[in-house]
């Protein structure tokens, strides 16, 4: 309750560097499959062209960019948090590291599942990848309610329409992604489709304010 | 047209995470090829001196220097479009994300070039060379347009002659990086020039007043 | 005494910069295991499922958590300490370097663990694990030292509870992992025991007043 | 001369986007080399004790704790200038950018020398060693005097004392590398001797008032 009142610019500023570490380690996270994207050598070519080699290596491609595409959702969805959270306490700092945690182990996921699809083991890597999203819906959900139950952590102006659009958008993520996580042992293609359509879900807006006058313009 | 009003310090707040965030991507992704500059081992020599060993890894040198001067360049440009941008909204961050994923490659294509050139596959080099800057050039593009049509996201007081500045030189971009492409199947070394010379046109200052006022120093 | 009541505004921004530096670092340190965390590729498997090869993998799994939560409580007691640093000068810059330093290799010695245990040289990797702990708490406490007496680099409204609860959760640490270090030799269950029971205590807020409006919400 | 004059908090805003990119992108080039630091694996290990694999990898330590207090020591002096420096322009951009490709260099020559010291070609690594810091010292020169003839990007009320230390101590820099440089043809260790006594006076504060104040307290 006091702590909302006292010295509004440390608040600022305590979220600033939160925002900052956290954008830190989610470019890295980010740019880490680039590591994996390599140049077929010369020597490596074999009888093959190089078009062939690079056209062979579509797993990696399709790795890199479903990875980065994913974790740049989840920085729009942190970022878009922060734009009603104005203050953090320890339990926070706490909480936000393990998300991040949870985001930086998305290249591994992607890329378990790019090596064995339309493999014998493809269910098994659809639901690792599944997997990892159920505990980062999870995640963002405990962040989400530890700072805006009770409007502990938000601002005192705070955009209420937004944040009751993230309080509804997050609520069925985790559920939906054991849905997804299920269904990987009857049908890969499934599985790995409803993430991906959740991907896009929380790629959406929602209906804020901000969002529909852009839409308007 | 609201959007534009209210809260100017929170907009100013938006766009630093924003220009955070794409500083540590584009951070990360200029220092990634010096992980290939790697350091030939005594036992790996042979008979060759160390002087040797070392000027013939210049493809390698060249690739790290040509990635981080081109990526540096990317820099400046994102850096000169938010002295005029000072609002964001959603899909601004998403083209920002897709700008950031192909700027993140080009150590890539870079490498590729480097590995075949003089090879007979440096055509096959030189088109996904110069293909993946058509890609980066029309991104830039769009994020432009999205962000200045109707000055949309751009400042009440913005400079309006950089603005101006900065759609006369991105209109012709994607174009001659086409024209690259084409060139690649019939001269690898007028391909990757057009390229170079895109690179210090796009280092250019423009006609921007600072730059006048600088120079006239 | 005078460099205190210098431009104040200066002085932030100087901290500031500290802060964005260290955050880099912390955020490259704490993802580097990620690079670890292999796909198993199909030709890798053996006879073997692709659920027991990534089983097998667990002590990299480990290793990642560990490293992770332990930089993250690091960074989360680094950021607690300039809620009440405000000034900046130049040694302190040099020692929050020496303590980066050794932060970034906290991935190493706990790699190490993850290797050597149950195996017969556990004990050597234990004591290069905790010995690392030393040197780390060491810094902790000569950046806080040096920062502290007096109040020099202090901001001239700190809130004092938090400093003086600071001097007392660092004093007994570096005694305390010598401690581990010994036990080494003996336990290597005792010793990496403590090292956990270490950073469990170093998570905790301590009793600052902010901790306390938090809990009592 | 106008520039200077034009939008104060636009400038500040200007260079505190310089600053946070120069600090990811230095924050990287620090910690690479820690990718290099691996561990022995069970099955490396042959006869010898984990102990003695350790210390048999002492080079690796060694490189890797001179180069990231190289580049430490090259951050705190991009870092001070910038307590100066308070303006940017776009050849501003473009000669940081030139310095930060260098900075980022400097773990491949470090390594090169760990690797060969003691060997037949260590002349030629402890030259390219201090070639390296030629072109490093030339380009702290540029960017200075860029930045400080005739206060072109200084701020208006700034420390003269400490711009007038800058310049004192950046002077002799280059020509003193020249002579590490000529050196390493006679003498290895003199060579790289002068270039780590030039590192430690490089990370003097030199005489600046701040220094003196804290010095004094």
């Amino acid at each position: 309750m006091v702590a909302k009142f006292d010295s509004s610019p440390e608040a600022e500023k305590e979220t600033a560097r939160i925002e900052a570490f956290s954008d830190g380690v989610i470019a890295i996270a980010i740019t880490l499959l680039v590591l994996d994207v390599k140049v077929p050598t010369a020597q490596e070519l074999g009888g093959a062209s190089l078009m062939r080699a690079l056209l062979r290596q579509w797993p990696i491609y399709f790795a890199f960019v479903t990875s980065f595409l994913t974790i740049l959702i989840m920085w729009v969805n942190h970022h878009r948090m922060f734009r009603v959270i104005k203050y953090s306490d320890h339990w926070f700092l706490i909480i936000n590291g393990l998300l991040l945690m949870s985001i930086t182990l998305v290249p591994f996921p992607t890329a378990l599942l790019a090596e064995y699809i339309g493999h014998a083991y493809a269910p098994t890597a659809a639901a690792v990848y599944s997997g990892s999203f159920i505990l980062i819906a999870i995640l963002f959900n405990v962040m989400w309610r530890y700072a805006s139950r009770g409007g502990r952590l938000l601002g005192a102006q705070h955009d209420r329409e937004l944040a009751a659009t993230i309080t509804k958008q997050y609520r069925f993520g985790p559920l939906l992604y054991v849905a997804a996580f299920a269904l990987a042992f009857f049908s890969v293609a499934a599985s790995v489709g409803l993430c991906m359509a959740l991907a896009v879900f929380f790629a959406l807006p929602g209906t804020t304010k901000r969002a529909r006058v852009t839409a308007q313009h």
